[in-house]
Order: C-alpha cells, then sequence, then structure tokens
C-alpha cells in the first residue's frame, strides 16, 4: 500500500528535527500481530491514534485479520472516515455535548460507535437518538484492572446500563469493550500473560452476563499493545484493539514486547553545540519535538527524553537525552561519568532519537519521513491532529 | 490590536478539549512587564514561542517598549516575517544546514539574527556567509549560569569567537545573548533578583571584553520572565527577553512571579465519567490536551498534570489532574483522600485546567478560543507550529 514517491533524498537533506519512519521496521511489526491474530483465528481492530495516518493505517490493514479501527477523538473518526474507513469505534467514553457530531456522521454512513460507563450517560444517549431520531450504536466499557474507566463485570450497573440501551428503540446495544492500561506497568511476561487472562475472561464475563439477562451483547472487544501480544487464546472475543505495536517504543521495550532494535520512530535531530566542562552536547531536538512524556522514569532502564542513536541506527553507546527544553536537548550518559564520545557527536551532526512513547512524540509532528533501509527518503506521509 | 468578530458564543458551544485565553488576564500580563520596562527604560524583544500567534504578539507591540521580536524555529521567522515582524532573533543555536533558509530570509529583507557558542560553527558560518554572498547577523551565546548553552564571560573562546566573526566583511556581530533558564528552578524572590543581577552583569562583562579587544559588540540581550520580571535596572543592557509572562502558567506561580488568578491560559475539558470507588473523575482532558509537562513535580505544590477550576475560573476545592492518559484525564485531590465535590463535576459538565507550562500546553493546540471577562466567546486566534 506504499507508494513512493521522488522523494529519494538523504538524511542530510533534511530540516531537523523532524520524524523518521523506518518502512520495513513497521512492516516487521504489524506483520508480528497480524501473524499472532492469525494463529489465534483473532480479529484486529487497531487503535490508529498513535499513527493518525491514512498511509499507516492501510499498511495495518494490507496484512489483515483486521476489521474496523479503532479512534480516540472525533476528529480522527472524520478524518478516516473520508479517506474510507467506516466502521470505527471510538473508544473514549462520549460525552453528551458530542452527541451532535457522532449523529452526523452517523448519517453519513459512518458505522461508528460510541463508548459509555454510567446510567446517566445512558440516559442522555437513548435522549439523544430518540429526539435526533438517529441510531446510537453503544459498547459499554468494562474496567477490567482498575485503570482507568469503566464498570466491572459483577457491578449491577452493567445490566442497568445495558438494559437502558437495548430497551431503546433509537440505540444499539453493540456489546462491551475495556483497555487493560495497566499492562504498561506489567515488568516481565508472567505478570503480563495473567493480565491479558484477566482482560478477556473479565471481559467474556461481562458479555455472559448481558446475555444472561436475555440481552443480546454481540461484540467483545479487549486490548492494549502488550496484551494483544501476550494474550494466548481468544475464544470468546471477538476483536482485538492495539496501536503502539505498529511503531514500538523504549516503554514497549522496558515492558519486555519488543528490542530497541525493532522501534520503528525516531527524530532526527542536527548537534548545535558541545559543553564539554559539564560532559553535554546540546542538539535541536528538545521537547517541541521529543514530547515531554517520560515514562521510562519508572522502568528498570530509565532512558530520559529517549535513547540515542547515530543517524544509521546505530546506538551511540549509553547516550541519551538527559534534559530538554523547548527546542534544545541535552544529551549525556545514562550509567556513567566517563566523557562523552565527541567525535561521533561532531558540531551539525545528525543523530536519531528513539521515543519514550511513540504516541506522544509523533503527536508532536505534522507527517512522518519515510525512510527505507538504506536510510534513504521515500515519502512523506502526514498526520491528522486536533479535536 | 484584536478584532473580535461576531463568534460571541458560550463556553458549552465549543468542542472540548479547547485551548481557552483570557483576554482581560493577558492584557493585564503584558502591561506589567512593560510598565517594569518602562519604569527601567528597558526595551522588549518578546520570545513568542509560547504564543506562536500573530494575534498575541501585536497585543504585546501595542503595549510598547517592544523593538524586535525573538523565536525559537525557523518556522515561526518564516510565520512572523510575513505578518510583518522584520526584525527577529533566532534564539537556538544554529546549525550549518540551517544557513540556506537563514540566508533566504535575509534576502528578503527579514533583519534576522542567529546566535552561536562556537569556533566551529562561527568558522561555518563565515564560510557560508562568504559562498552565498549574504550578511549572517550574529550573536555569540553566553553561558551566564550553567544552565544548557553559550560561553562563559570569563571564556577565552568568546574572543576567539568574537574575531572570526568581526573579522569577516560578510558577517555582522551584533552582539552577546544569554537566557537565565536557572531561573525556573528559583523558590524566592532573593534568590530570582541575585540571578537576574548575574544573568545581566556577567552579560555587560562579555560585551565589555570583546570592546577592549577592539571589537564592536553593540547588543547585549538577556532575558527569561521570571528574571526579567524581578531585574532592578538595565544599565548597560540593550534588550530583554521574555515570552511566558504573556501568559503565565502554575510552574510561575511556583517561582512566585505570579498568583494562580493571573494565568491567562486554561483547557476546556468534558467530564466524562466518575469512578467513586477510587475517587476519581474521568474527563476528556489527557495529556494530548494538556501536554506531558510535569514542571510542577519539584516544587512546592505539584498540580499533577494542572489545576482544576470550573467553567468560571473558580478552582475547586483542591483538585488536580492527578494522571492522563492519551484523551483521558484523571482528576482526584491534590491534599486530602477526602471524596471528590462530585456535585460540582456533573458527567457532561464543563471544567478549566490551568496548564503547568503554557508554552508546552498551548503547542497542543492549532489555536486559542479567546474569551472575555464573561467568558464569551469573542474570537479565535491560530497558531502556527512546525520547524
Amino acid at each position: 500500500m506504499t507508494h513512493p514517491g521522488t522523494d529519494t533524498r538523504s538524511l542530510s537533506d533534511l530540516t531537523t528535527p523532524c520524524l523518521l519512519l523506518d518502512l520495513q521496521r513497521m512492516r516487521k511489526n504489524i506483520d508480528r500481530l497480524a501473524s499472532h491474530m492469525a494463529s489465534l483465528s483473532g480479529t484486529l481492530r487497531p487503535h490508529v491514534k498513535t499513527n493518525k495516518c491514512i498511509q499507516v493505517t492501510q499498511e495495518i490493514i494490507a496484512a489483515g485479520q483486521v476489521n474496523g479501527i479503532t479512534v480516540s477523538t472525533l476528529q480522527e473518526a472524520e478524518y478516516f472516515f473520508a479517506h474510507g474507513c467506516s466502521d470505527i469505534l471510538y473508544a473514549v467514553g462520549i460525552v453528551p455535548a458530542k452527541l451532535p457530531a457522532v449523529a452526523d456522521l452517523t448519517r453519513r454512513g459512518c458505522h461508528l460507535k460510541i463508548v459509555l460507563d454510567s446510567v446517566e450517560i445512558a440516559e442522555a444517549v437513548v435522549a439523544d437518538a430518540e429526539k435526533r431520531q438517529v441510531t446510537h450504536r453503544v459498547m459499554i466499557e468494562l474496567d477490567s484492572d482498575g485503570h482507568r474507566s469503566g464498570v466491572r463485570f459483577d457491578d449491577d450497573r452493567l445490566l442497568d446500563i445495558a438494559r437502558i440501551i437495548a430497551d431503546s428503540p433509537d440505540c444499539e446495544l453493540v456489546g462491551v469493550m475495556t483497555h487493560a492500561g495497566e499492562s504498561y506497568h506489567c515488568r516481565d511476561a508472567q505478570s503480563l500473560l495473567a493480565l491479558a487472562r484477566q482482560e478477556r475472561d473479565t471481559s467474556i464475563a461481562a458479555a455472559e452476563r448481558i446475555r444472561a439477562a436475555g440481552i443480546a451483547c454481540p461484540v467483545v472487544s479487549i486490548g492494549s499493545t502488550p496484551t494483544a501480544l501476550a494474550i494466548d487464546h481468544l475464544n470468546g472475543v471477538t476483536e482485538v484493539r492495539a496501536g503502539v505495536y505498529v511503531f514500538f517504543d523504549l516503554v514497549m521495550a522496558g515492558i519486555g514486547v519488543c528490542d530497541t532494535s525493532e522501534i520503528a520512530l525516531s527524530v532526527l535531530v542536527s548537534v548545535s553545540g558541545h559543553q564539554k566542562e559539564r560532559n553535554l552536547t546540546i542538539t535541536d531536538g528538545g521537547w517541541m519535538a521529543l514530547s515531554r512524556d517520560r515514562g521510562t522514569r519508572g522502568q528498570a532502564v530509565d532512558y530520559g527524553y529517549g535513547a540515542v542513536l547515530d543517524s544509521e541506527s546505530r546506538p551511540v553507546e549509553d547516550l541519551v537525552v538527559s534534559g530538554a527544553s523547548q527546542e534544545h536537548g541535552m544529551i549525556s550518559r545514562r550509567a556513567s561519568v566517563s566523557p562523552l564520545p565527541y567525535e561521533q557527536l561532531p558540531l551539525g551532526g545528525l543523530l536519531r532519537i528513539l521515543p519514550n512513547h511513540a504516541c506522544a512524540t509523533a503527536a508532536q509532528f505534522d507527517e512522518f519521513v519515510v525512510v527505507d533501509d538504506n536510510n534513504r527518503v521515500i515519502d512523506r506521509w502526514s498526520r491528522t491532529r486536533g479535536w
């Protein structure tokens, strides 16, 4: 699904900082989860909030096992619907003020599903559907791990909400969904598999409770990148959601679900200064480019604002971005106070910074600069943003 | 310089999350530094990286004491030059690959100044100016507080760099500049005044050293929001730079240079869920809206990802955004475990979140929604972004 243009320039022709996407690494990452899903007879509904880019999403779809997409904003829903994706789960708890935009998308033919986790919002959605004479498609958000939002599978409100939606002639209860966000805090394969099973089994239990009450609940939707890669069977699950796996990042490497050599995103920066008295090197990649995400802070290896590679993606010893201001990155050693290898950090030279969190770093840019195995620029893919 | 449109809607008509700019608070903040500068016979070169918006910058210029602007990217230079600002300091260390873009702006009539802090980059700039037959205007970056980049006033390299630039018929040595970034770590007025004096006095000393060597050094440029507001005289200083003072933020309140009631920016969010068992409220304002900046973490009052106000800008007890995922904010109490005042946090209701760091939060949005004292929407001002 790639359409390489005539843009076959080298990295040194780019304006720094910019966001590089290693196409072969990304394709390998996409294939990895697609293969895992195929082996489990599973279906993916990829979360495109990480990429916000139709070309990346087309690559995911081309790899197979995909049925629909997941978005985090109605703006993403508009963008992907305009680019031909019509089966969309908006996976952030709906607020009533957003229902006019939901209704508008639905009327234009988008098969949009919304999520909620309270009786009050369920009643507001039913009232809105009746008022607007539009069908609102609803999934009930489950709390499978105490991470954030959702109702527990054994909470009485689960059935109350299901009944409110199912009893409305203007609403459709699509099913239940959850996101095991606590997987980001797992540190070994055993705890990750346990959490993935918990995410799956509590979701199936919730659907079974609803069905036992005589209410149809066709869809059971689960997922996060760590649990999707760890899960051992999907019997009873109809779809799996994940987004970061396409690129991976240092946080995912810290959880153990990828190696740093598999991370497909990096920020290209230029060296602007040496501060040898303080054993620092300064670059033009500050937090405006890297984001303020410090997701590796609590992990075994803290990479600061990112790990430092040379322009050909080879790690430069143990160097990290130890500090960042808006347009300055400060590079130092992570694990020692030895002098920096300044000969590998020449003034004006290029470096690549691996991101802590792919979603956050990518969001700082309006496009991916797509590079091939030889670090030639082969395309530029724009990203959407906003709400 | 404001041109209110016909967009006089209420906050409830807005799509959340969005970025609110309180016009009266901003004007008061702008006037405060303009008055301080007037009282010291000082001149401002405002740093527009915080606002990235021509309307905000026109408000700053209209308040007086302004001569030129400061930018943090060449993209900002292009944007503000296109909107009529022609005297621009690009205050991030230049790298040789960016000199073609600098030369292009200069040839089109932009009075653009670049900064550098090494002999190597100075030589590259001289060679580039000769090759392109364009005048590069150069300021030497000083390290006045060990914060980041720059040469110390007493470093021999200061004179070496000055000579390289001054000896080139194709370059102009404009002067010296520094940024006392360590002011962000000050916690009382006494240490702040001491740092402001150090920033001023070391910069003047650097200029005097250059002049004593027979080299013209007309400009002495200093500044950060805390030191600009603290400084007691400006004899020997030709310009002061500051950016955040226009909006202020929780970090500035923590330093003591403003009160939280003076912060002119907030993010409008909607309540999407209650998690009463965990004493949390969920909103649609996650880190994509608030940024990942945790600048108050090391301060006396840690506001998490931001302080919570009601829609009319009144603080809601001690509530803060204690956690954030991409499109979810988690609200809890900062200083106690008492139950949340859920009646003030109704499902679907609006809240305003004060930002830790105005530069970072504003960068997550493409526009300011300008509101008046009565919380009516009176205009929308777009922001630029990128490199």
